[in-house]
Formats: structure tokens, C-alpha cells, sequence
């Protein structure tokens, strides 16, 4: 078989699209936001994409039905009458060798090339290793005048960080798609990297919608991040009294919250 | 080498055929269900699968004869006027990466569509991690109409199991047979996990025929099944002494099971 | 660049050639085999493989020159007026990957087939787990004629070994030397598996020598056989004092017999 | 996508030139000999060489700008007459896979050849696991004659080391590169394997500067030699401290070294 299968759902004339790329990774960050945009928008199915560098997995819904693991491409139309569209890059998983992390993401840019895509936002979790109140939204990108548009919207470019640089379908998208004249921008919000941090992905879409000029409704994501807040907050008491000596409830609560997404 | 070697042993014609698809995994539930199935229809080799993701490794048979690692397809005529043939998919591995499981499961999906095959069935076992004493069978299929099909033959379609999806060759027949045009069930008996499970395989059976409507007979199996509820219970009796402090006989009887197929 | 290059250093027309492989594995033996079989007759290079599926390593020998890692093939002209030709492949390793040892076996096989071979044996060492005074020459081959023919060499066919099979080149020259149309037999010498074991490969070659009727000097490799057994010996008795409370000496002799080759 | 892509930044015509190549290794010794050898001649960009056997990365500079990880070709005219041009090959890795290492390598072998290369010399460090002092300069060689040149400009022709050849880059460009009837030497500078070595890197470049004949400044060399020789020399101090129960002041000072290029 191709080693990327891009299968398209509908044939569409987009106007200048952005491309905005959200996929599973440190804190969930960049797919939690991807996801909520999409489904805000709400963003409509355009392509599939299937890979044998994706695992050998088919998920099962509650129904009982099948689904191949697969990333998802979705258009959305501007209303503007000067507007630009969008894609939103989601989906299951990233590639799980470096050699397939660059397989699909160049498949993919090419098909957005096509599609007319010249500038691409990719969001990513920025893992602190520590509790964060208030996740800053740090900024990586492929232009100086980029860096500069990105400041004005409150992305904080840091000497030091990330000092490795950027590692997977974030990074490469910016990386391969210089080689497709692409500019772009990724927005890493910070997060603990213990948990899934839909409190970060608020703050990296706060930016990105001010960036590109939609509007977007955030109670939903808004309520989700107050749970885990919850949730976060009674692991942290629960952590306190145990290094006091108290018993703390059920063992581990920390690993359950990986699952809450 | 090609990737995949498929080569056919004869040229047939089968009418409407069903592919019925079972290799080692959990509990070796699968492949004991497709072995046996294979073996008491009886259906008969059409084509032997040959791969360089199989691990490179021939097995020596008692008169010390080798055979490369494989899998092979075997067909079976239905005697009925008006019947469905089968196909049955087995062998001694799965691709042994995820790349070779896409493109092995790829490439017999495309052998079995030119034949005709329209309709899938995958034999596979669900670890509980616990022991089960009568097997049910949980379901994942393509469609929900197939499900509500299943269902009237005791199919169990759990909201919650198996949570994390499916993965390997049993998912991926389903998820890649929808690019087929193939519509499709896994059956996954219960079983502990811990060793080789024919009774699983039974349940999982029973289901099967019942389902594509053709008759078998259950003896040899259930002979098996009964020889391995035997070791078990000695096993469960062993550990029951030897947590009471009694000495439990020769040591490690368990990983023993694992060799009994 | 190819995944398997046959670089062919000369052209030559062979008699109805006999293929002998003898690569790395347990105990050396095959390799060893293989090495003094070429050295002794001996065999002129014929051709030099070199791979990705190999390690990116070069040798450098005792002069400081370079060699990148590599398997040879060399051939050897019967004097007899009807005698068959040789052809010995050896070298620095078998492929470091499943698919590598697939491609590179399958690649060698296609040359050697349009060299005209129909017959291959290979030679490696089958591991004890205990220290083998005379070790047996065990089997395994493609048809039950060749199986009787080897008998009446002593080869030992035997029940139970090898249980799990033949993992590497040794079984996978004869698994797809079948797609070549070729028979062959896979001769094991037992060996203890910790130490390179000349004294498993003069009993393997003895066995060779006399079912492919030609003659061989076996002095080199009885001398080396008896330097490896006084070794061996030391060290048993090392052992022996250690475990009655006598020191040993030299700490860990066991481990640099292995660089003894 | 292609697994190599080398970018073409302009077209030159080179006279005779020869290829050094200094990537990422034991010590860093190669890297920093190549990267100071290209920034102190000065040598121009050529071409840049992305491939999906590098891992999937982009590194952010300080600026916020990213870059996707690779390897450069730089160039350099001799301003002599009749001398020789210069390529050098640095960059941020080694291909990751042995298939990626034998890959990349073949292809910028391929475009060195086409630019006229006939020779090559590769940069490496070779762990003592021991402070060095005044590192010597190991040599490995294609040819006797080589191997006598590199005698007279002090380099180290040992019967012992490399015992095990050469793993990577430093080893594969030459084992490759007579494939492509080219010529070389591997200098390898001894390093103690703990931390970076510009020390090291110095006495590889002399050699090589002295062995191609042309003239370098190394004052910016030996400063970060001598930095690093001072933070070493404070590290054994902290050690001998700690092993005589002083307490060392800040924990694990060598590992930070690692991080000093």
C-alpha cells in the first residue's frame, strides 16, 4: 500500500487558506485545541489520512463500530466577504517513527500546497514539568516579521526555551513546509506534561483566533479546563496530606487524569 | 524481494466468499478458532503468504522437514446449492511491525476482494487478566447494522471494552476492508490471557458458524478445551497450596500452558 | 542506494555448484566452518556484498586499512573430471534486521540460482546451554531424501531440536531456496553457546566434507580446536576451586574467550 | 518524499577539491574540527541536505526562527593557484538508523563525486575512557601509501586501535567512498568520551591543515580548549575532594559539560 493514504471526501475551492495543525503530544495541548476549533467553527470533513506509520489500531466507538486510526483534514469558510479560509490538521495520532513523522507531513503539505495553503499555525503543549497557573503561550516561527506580528498578540519568544528545539509534526510542519514556501508559526502552550491541559489549549487558541481574526466561543473548552483545574487541585491536596502523613484516598488519582480529555 | 509474497497453489472460482481471518495473538484464540475450522470443514490450501515482515525464521516439523514462516489462505466449497464459500486466513505470525501489518493485511485484503470476498470475519481473543470460567463474546463491527445481527447471536457489544481499540491483524482486516468495499465483525472471546485458550476459541466458533450458517463439529475441540480446564484447575489448586504454605510440586507450571496449543 | 550491492569480481562458468554458507551466529561454528572451508580448499573471491541492512562500520586492520563491512562470496573448481564446483558464502554478519536478513538472503540466492546452484547447505552451531565434550551434528533439510541421506552421515535428526526452529540466515537460505528451486540441509553443531567452539565447526565440516565427497587438511582447525578446549578446561577448573573457595585468578576469563576466533 | 534531499544553494566548479567531513560523534571532536575549520577559512554554504533518517526536529534559534535539523556542504576556493579546493560536511546529526547512516552517506557521496571529489578525509574522536592530556591522532586509512603519508604528519597507525573498526559517518564515508574510487583517511582524535573536546578537535586539525596544506588560525580553538580544560581540571578537583569526604559544592558538575561546545 502507499505509505500515506490521503483520501478526499469532497472536491473545494478554498481563498487563501490557513492551515492550523493540532495533533496528540506534551499535555494534549495542541489536539485538544485543534479539536475544539474544529468543532466550534465547526470546521467540515474535506480528507482522511491513513498511514502504515500510524500503529496497526482501529478504534471502537460506543456503538461497537469500527473506525482505522487516521488524521483528519476539515475546511471551514470564512464568512468575510474578504475572508480566508481554513484546514485543521487533527486526528489520532503522529506518525510513530521519524522516518513516518516525515512521510505524512510532507504528504499532507503537498496536499495543502495544492489546495493553496501558504501559511501554517501549529499548536503544541510546552511541558514545564511544574504546575502552571496561567500557561504563557511561547512562540516559535519562520520569519523574523512573523516574530514580530506574533509578540503583538502576547507570544512569548524566550531565549532559552525550548532549548532542543521542537521535536515532531509541530516542528516538521513549520521545518518541510519552508519547503513548500509555507510561513508558519507554532504556538506552544505551557503545561505541566502530567495531564491533559485543556486550560493551556484555551490560552494557544486565545492567540491564534486573535492572529487570524475569528471569533470563537470558549465556554465549552472554558468548563473543561475548570474540571481538570478541579481535579488537578484535589490531587495536589490529596499530595500535600499524604507528604503529612495523611492517608489520601484512592492510590494514584494523578495517572486517571491522563485519561480525562 | 517484494514485501509480500502471495503465492496461489491453485486457480479457483468461488462463489460470494466469506473470509474468515484468524492468527496468532491474545490467548492464541484466533488462530485456534481459524486452525480448527480449517481443519473440520475441511478447506483447502489456495494460496501461502510469504513476507519479509514475518521474522526470519523457518520451522523444522518432526521429520525434520523446514518450512518458511508463513500464512496461508485455504478455501472451502459450500455444499449448498445456494451456500457461500469460505475463505480462512492463518499462519504461524503477524507482521512483526506496524508498517508490516498495514502491508501484509493490505495485500491479502487485495488477494481476497479479486476473488470475490465482500464480507470479513476476524477471530481474535479479549484478556481479561483474570480466569474465565465461560467465555462470552464481544463484538466490533463495521456497520451498525452488522451489529444488530451479531447481537441476536449473543454477541456482547460492550459500551466500555475493549477500550483502547483493537490492535493488530484482527482490527486492521476490518479498518483497511472498508477501503475494499468489505463489510465486517470481530469476534473476541473472553479469556484470562494467560495461556492458550481453546475454550475461548469454542465460544468464539460457535458464534461464527452460527452466523455464517454452515455446521461443525465440536468434539476434538472440546476435548482440548477440557484438557486445559484440567491444568488449569491442577494450576489454581497448586497456587491455593503454595499460598497456604503447602509445596506446590514442580515449579513454574504455569509458563508451561503457554506451549500447549 | 541499492539495498543489497553484488559487486561481482569475476565471471566464471561453474559446474553444477554447490552452495555453503557459514555466517555469525551461536558459538561462531558457522562461520568458522565457512572460513576454513575457503581458506583450505581453497576458494578465489568471487563476489563482495555489501549492504544498508549491515552495520555502517568498517574493519581496520593491522596496517590501518579500512574495510567496510561486508559478506563474500568465493568459488572453488573441482579437479575431478565430474566433480561439482563450490561456492562459500561468508562474511561479517547476517542482515541486523528481519527484512534486512529476508533481502539479503534473496538477493545472494538469485545470484548463486543464475550461477546455476540447485543445492544448498548451511552450517551453524545449536546451543547447549552446557559444555559438549563430541558434539553431534544435528539437522534439518527441504525434503525427507535429503533427511536419509544425511542420516547415513551421522546427522542427527532429531524429535525435539530444534524445538522453536532456525532463526537467521541458516534456515532462511534453505526456506527461500525453495522459491529457487533449490534443496538443501542445514547442518548445527551442538556447541555450549558460550565461547566461539572450532571443535563444533571441525564436526560440522567433517560431515559436509564427506556428503559433498571432497577432501579437506583438517590440522589447522584440530590445533585451534585444542587451544579453545585447553582454554575451556582452565576455566572449568577456576570455576570449581572458585565454588570450593579457592580464588580464580584473572577475573571473568569466560567472558574473552569470546574474542577467540 | 525523497529519504535524501540535498538542496543545491548555488553551482560551482571546483578545482580537484577535497571532502572533510566532521559530524556529531564521540566527543564532538569531528563537529567541532569541521565547524571550525568551515567558520575560520571561511568555507561558503553549498548545499543543504534534509532526510527523513534525521530525527523529526526543528531547533529555534534565539530569535524565535526555526530551522529543521541537517547536514551543509560548505565550500572553499584556495586562493593558491595551483591548490585545491575544499568541501566540508558538517551538520546537527548522524542519520539515526543504520539504513539512514548507509543512505546519506551514498547520496552526498554522489554529489561529491559529480563535483569532482577524489578524497576525502573524515574527523572523529576516540574514547579512551580516561582523561588525555595531549590527545594523540589515531589514524585509519584506504591504502598503504595513505597510511604512509599520515605517518610523517604524526598520526597514529595502532596494530590495537580501533579494535572494533569504526561505527558511523567518520568510517562509512570512506568505506562507501571507494565505491566511488575515492581515497581517504579518517584522523581520530583521542577524547576521554566524557564531555566535548576541543582539545581533541585541535589536534585533528593540525593534522589535517598541515596534511592539505593550507594555513588556519587556531587562537578561538584554543581558547575553548583551554575553558574546557579549566572546568575539568576544577571537576577532577571537586572529585578528589568528594573521594577524600569533602563535600563538591553543586551536584553532578560533569554532566553539565556535556553541553559546552
Amino acid at each position: 500500500m502507499e505509505d500515506v493514504v490521503i483520501r478526499p471526501l469532497e472536491k473545494v475551492q478554498l481563498r487563501n487558506p490557513i492551515l492550523v495543525e493540532g495533533l496528540p503530544g506534551v499535555g494534549n495541548v495542541g489536539k485538544l485545541a485543534a479539536d475544539y476549533l474544529r468543532d466550534q467553527l465547526p470546521a467540515k470533513p474535506l480528507a482522511t489520512i491513513f498511514s502504515k506509520f500510524f500503529p496497526p489500531q482501529v478504534y471502537v466507538n460506543e456503538d461497537g463500530i469500527i473506525r482505522l486510526v487516521s488524521n483528519e483534514i476539515s475546511y471551514w469558510r470564512s464568512p468575510k466577504p474578504d475572508g480566508r479560509d481554513l484546514l485543521v490538521l487533527g486526528g489520532d495520532y503522529q506518525g510513530i517513527s521519524p522516518e513516518g513523522q516525515y512521510e505524512i507531513t510532507e504528504r499532507v503539505l503537498d496536499f495543502c500546497a495544492k489546495l493553496g495553503v501558504t501559511e501554517v499555525y501549529t499548536l503544541a503543549g510546552f511541558a514545564q514539568g511544574k504546575v502552571v497557573e496561567s500557561p504563557r503561550v511561547l512562540g516559535a516561527a519562520t520569519s523574523p516579521a512573523r516574530v514580530e506580528v506574533m509578540k503583538r498578540y502576547g507570544v512569548v519568544f524566550s531565549r532559552n526555551d525550548p532549548g532542543g528545539g521542537l521535536i515532531g509534526a509541530s516542528g516538521l510542519f513549520l521545518g518541510l513546509g519552508r519547503m513548500f514556501q509555507m510561513e508558519g508559526v507554532c504556538l506552544m502552550g505551557e503545561t505541566s506534561g502530567y495531564f491533559v491541559d485543556p486550560r493551556s489549549a484555551e490560552a494557544v487558541l486565545k492567540v491564534l483566533v486573535h492572529a487570524i481574526g475569528i471569533d470563537l466561543d470558549f465556554t465549552a473548552l472554558e468548563a473543561k479546563a475548570q474540571e481538570i483545574d478541579r481535579i488537578a487541585h484535589k490531587v495536589q491536596e490529596a499530595e500535600q496530606r499524604s507528604s503529612e502523613g495523611v492517608p489520601s484516598g484512592p492510590s494514584a488519582p494523578r495517572d486517571d487524569l491522563g485519561y480525562i480529555g
